[in-house]
């Protein structure tokens, strides 16, 4: 989904998630194995997609500041896994047909 | 779908469909921007996951030779373009309600 930069996909859906339970966009990109910029990048991208950003920084406190999703990118985060659970069903018996004409060691 | 190969993704379905219709693997390339040695690579994974080749090749004629989809092939392009159209429009919905959260230049 994009129009030079894509604005959502698997990855970027990832990072939301790991911001969620980690708190801070830092752990969430170790959590994924990103590094800080690249982790950084895509919360950039996505906040300048979007039209209301999904991650917004969390300033002061104990940990000197974190971050965490907006209304917007829990909205936004529900709204991807169900395109993903959605499709997955929809495509079942397709997937079960491809599935028995592999090897079973070419199978997922 | 892979065990350590991906045995069928959008560029092989794409590339199925080029050897379709154009009766060989190097036209097939060709029209898809890709090198003969890649495209040979890309059919090569496919028959090797599937328990039946995707694509033959054809000896002798006129042309010195081609390729064609198997029956077995048909049905994976067949059984591939179906989930496609059937995931994208069970996710119809939720595809709008993002569009719609997007700015209009970031819409696909």
């Amino acid at each position: 989904m994009s129009g030079k930069q894509i604005a959502l996909g698997p990855g970027k859906v990832d990072l939301l998630e790991a911001i969620e339970h980690t708190g801070s966009i830092s752990a969430a990109a170790r959590e994924l194995g990103l590094s800080y910029r690249r982790a950084w990048d895509l919360v950039d991208t996505m906040n300048q997609c979007f039209k209301q950003p999904l991650v917004e920084r969390i300033k002061g406190g104990k940990g000197g500041g974190g971050a965490q999703l907006t209304e917007a990118g829990r909205r936004a985060l529900h709204t991807y896994r169900t395109m993903e659970s959605k499709a997955l069903k929809a495509i079942d018996p397709e997937w079960q047909t491809l599935q028995k004409s592999l090897h079973p060691s070419s199978r997922k």
